[in-house]
C-alpha cells in the first residue's frame, strides 16, 4: 500500500454478493502551518486537513498563492515538525522581518485555510490588486495533446488508483511532457503542492506550461496558477463563473471536461492550435 | 436557465468537430457571513465561495456546524444583505447575549470558511468534546434501497444536469423518501445548506435519516453530519481515514461508492438488513 492510504475493514456488496476486504482508503490528516517573522515567535497561519506528503511544498504553495511570499527567497526556513501530543504535523515558515514586501499582506486578517485559499479578497479585482506574473503568449497546443493530458496525468496518479478517493494535480511542459504531479484530498491543496514544488526549485513563473487538474476549477484554482504565471489550464471537470470571469480577464486558457475525444476552451482559445 | 448557472461562450471540440455554443456553467460566488451578539455590531465570521441560493440555510448550516448555534431559538434574526459596491453577498446573523451557551465557542479564532469548517479543531477528540446528538440506533436500510439514493437524488440535481460541475447533498427518510436536497459549487456549502435547512424547520436532531452526497467524504462531511444526529452517510465516492475514524467513533453507518450494483460499508453495517 502507498503512502497516503491506509487499508480499512469493509463489507463489500457487488451485483448481489458479500465480502469482505481491507479497502485502501486516502489518508486525511491535519497539518498546522505556522508563520514567523525575523526572530519572531511563530503564529498559526492555517490548519489544513491533507494527505501527508510533500508538506513543505504544500505550506509553500499556500503561502505563495496567498501572495505571503513570492519566491524561495522569501523563505529564510521552512522546517517540518511532529506536534507529539496530537495527530498531525506541523510546518513553520521563517520569513525575514516585517519590513518585507509580504509584510502588509501577511498582516491582513488571515481566514483561510488550504481548502479555501479566499480570505477577505474573493473578488476578480483582489487578485489584480494583488498582482501575478504577466502570462506568456504561448503555449501554443494542439487538440490531441492537449486531449491526451489526463492520460498522461493518470500513471502519476498512485492513490487514485488505490483508493478512488483522491485528486491530482499536473503540471505539463509545452510538449505534453510531464514535469511535476501531485495527489491530495483537497483540490486546493494538490495544487498548492505542485506550485510549492515549483517555487522551491525556483521555477515561477512556470514560463509555457499547462497545469491539468482532476477535478473542477473554482476561482481559487485559478487564482493559484494566475500566481504561478501559468497560461494554460485543463482540466477533467467544469469551471466555474468566477473562475472563468478571472482566467478570461487575466489572459489564461481554460479547457474543461478534457476527456477522450472532447473537450471545452472557455477562454484563451488562441493558445489552442488549428 | 436555471438560477445557479449562467452561459458562457465556448468553443467545444466533440469527435474531430468544432462549434461554438453558450455552454451553462455554475455560478460561484462570494457571500460574507457576519455575526453579532446582542445589541453589537456585527463583525465578519466568514467568506465562502459559493452558488447563490439558499443563502440563510448556508449561514445557518455553517454556524450549527461550528458549533455556533444549537438551534434556531439560537437565532435572533438571519438577515440578507447586498454587499453594494462589491459583488456578492451578505448574511448577518444575530445571536442572543455574549453569555449564551454558544459564546465561549464563538469566541475562539476562527479560521474557517465554509470550504473548510476545520479552524483548530482538526481531530476525532476535538469533535467529541464538543458534542452533538446521540445517534439513533435505525434507521436500518435494505440494500436495494440504499443504492437507489444516487438516482432519487438526481432528479434534484438539476444545476448538475445543466452545468455538469456541482455537488448535491440530500436527507432521505428512512423509507427512502426525499425530504430536502441541495446543490453548490461546494461540496460542503450543499451539506450546509441542507442542515441548515433542518435546523430553520427545528427538525435537528434529524431522526432517522440518511445524508447522501454526490462526491467524496471527508473529516467534515462527517462532521457536519454527525452535529445534526444524522446516522447514516452516503456517498457516490470515497471516504477518507479522518472521516471514518469519526464516524465509526462515533457509531455512524457510512457507505461509499455508492452506485447500480455495489456498495463499500466502512463501519456501522448494522443499519443495513440482511
Amino acid at each position: 500500500m502507498p503512502t497516503g492510504a491506509q487499508p480499512w475493514p469493509t463489507t463489500f456488496f457487488l451485483d448481489g454478493t458479500r465480502g469482505e476486504l481491507a479497502d485502501p482508503v486516502a489518508i486525511e490528516d491535519p497539518l498546522e502551518i505556522q508563520l514567523a517573522f525575523g526572530d519572531a515567535s511563530p503564529a498559526q497561519l492555517a490548519v489544513t486537513l491533507r494527505t501527508p506528503g510533500h508538506d513543505r511544498e504544500l505550506a509553500a504553495g499556500l503561502l505563495h498563492a496567498e501572495g505571503i511570499v513570492e519566491s524561495a527567497a522569501d523563505l529564510v526556513a521552512l522546517d517540518e515538525a511532529e506536534l507529539g501530543e496530537v495527530p498531525g504535523s506541523r510546518i513553520v515558515a521563517r520569513l525575514g522581518s516585517r519590513r518585507d514586501g509580504a509584510s502588509t499582506i501577511a498582516a491582513r486578517p488571515f481566514l483561510s485555510t488550504a481548502a479555501c485559499g479566499l480570505c477577505g479578497k474573493a473578488s476578480v479585482d483582489a487578485v489584480f490588486a494583488s498582482g501575478f506574473p504577466a502570462l506568456p503568449v504561448g503555449p501554443r497546443l494542439t487538440l490531441p495533446l492537449l486531449l491526451e493530458l489526463p492520460g498522461r496525468m493518470a500513471p502519476a496518479q498512485e492513490l487514485f488508483a488505490q483508493t478512488g478517493g483522491i485528486h491530482a494535480a499536473a503540471l505539463f511542459a509545452a510538449d505534453g511532457e510531464l514535469v511535476v504531479s501531485r495527489e491530495d484530498v483537497g483540490r486546493h491543496n494538490a495544487v498548492d503542492k505542485v506550485v510549492g514544488s515549483l517555487l522551491l526549485a525556483g521555477r515561477i513563473p512556470a514560463g509555457e506550461t499547462i497545469l491539468a487538474v482532476s477535478g473542477r476549477i473554482g476561482f481559487e484554482i485559478v487564482q493559484k496558477a494566475l500566481r504561478a504565471g501559468v497560461p494554460v489550464l485543463a482540466a477533467v471537470g467544469a469551471p466555474s463563473t468566477l473562475a472563468l470571469r478571472l482566467a478570461a480577464r487575466a489572459g489564461m486558457t481554460v479547457v474543461g471536461f478534457v476527456r477522450p475525444g472532447r473537450c471545452n476552451v472557455y477562454c484563451g482559445i488562441e493558445r489552442i492550435a488549428g
